[in-house]
């Protein structure tokens, strides 16, 4: 098993949290996106849309989209839930993710901490003040249980903590109930943290 | 089974879509949301993010998340690939859609029309640049085979047609792979189109 991804992204981070949270080894090939590794030829081979994180599988097919790689790895694991109507809650926590939390406090992040915000300031502030809409359903559901979906860690949590717990280094302050729930992810056995770095290069586009 | 939808979402008709493919009957309720009627604290107990569609199963829970709904409704139809590593596949291709397509074509497609686009000009180009992007990623897969994943239709090409038929609604040509996938969707048996309407509300508001 081989991962492809970048340093500097939670996309990429959330599948090795959970790859460390389930003991899995792999292979890990660091893609530097912003001299445009993910944009050759070969690449395009492993996935067509040009992003990492990209899971090769041993069978040498390839799987893109973070999320779907998460799904793909919790399978048959404890991190995934075992009724199919709490899969189903846990899949709506992973497009509530793509859609309200990663576009959002990702894009936001990404921009500030890249001096992208200087050509585009309104729609900065439109993801900023969108952010912490998103932080405010966390936290009320948060509020009533302890993990998203059931009384156990799942792939849900995973996902969503990624983007969610390095919302307060753009000054997107986590609200109590959601500050907890980052603190039991990482006290689970076997998590990882990982510092974001970006390179030079991701800061002298924009 | 129970819809909360709204007649302006392609989010909506995704799921309406394969509720008419598969020959489900279900009551349909209209969530007028530009009148914040998705903000109510009813309906914030169905979706705690406020929007639309939401599923209302027969035990009488609430499935948010158009994409998660279609994972829901596809399981054990012609629509849900059958091996695990093709469902994998087409859980890529949702997430693809949540990322590159609903928030790209959808966003720059919904403020064109509605006149948002007037207040943020930089960013609706930029979507509109990107959404040529996307409709290039498909057209080079669909070049290659008459659906997204393996060779009959699937939950895959349901989610990422909602937007990408809608494309020329603002200009954005869809290139000649993807304009025949489309004519193929549209001639599955029991295909309903849909004509959006966004209400006066929806156009009101900056």
């Amino acid at each position: 098993m081989r991962l492809y991804t970048y340093a500097g992204s939670p996309n990429g981070y959330k599948v090795e949290l959970l790859l460390a949270l389930l003991g899995r080894a792999y292979e890990r090939v660091e893609v530097p996106i912003f001299d445009g590794a993910s944009r050759t030829p070969e690449f395009l081979q492993k996935n067509p849309a040009g992003r990492i994180p990209v899971l090769e599988l041993d069978d040498s097919t390839f799987l893109p989209e973070s999320n779907a790689i998460l799904w793909h790895l919790a399978r048959g694991s404890a991190y995934m839930p075992r009724s199919l109507a709490d899969q189903d809650r846990a899949l709506a926590w992973l497009m509530f993710e793509q859609s309200e939390i990663e576009p959002v406090i990702g894009s936001a992040r990404f921009w500030i901490l890249t001096g992208r915000d200087r050509t585009r300031r309104d729609e900065t502030e439109r993801r900023v003040a969108w952010g912490k809409q998103s932080l405010a359903v966390l936290a009320g559901v948060l509020s009533a249980r302890k993990f998203l979906v059931g009384d156990q860690p799942s792939v849900a949590d995973l996902a969503v903590y990624a983007y969610t717990h390095v919302a307060p280094e753009i000054a997107l302050a986590l609200p109590e109930p959601v500050a907890a729930w980052c603190a039991r992810i990482a006290g689970l056995p076997g998590y990882v943290g990982r510092v974001f770095e970006y390179d030079a290069k991701a800061r002298s586009e924009t």
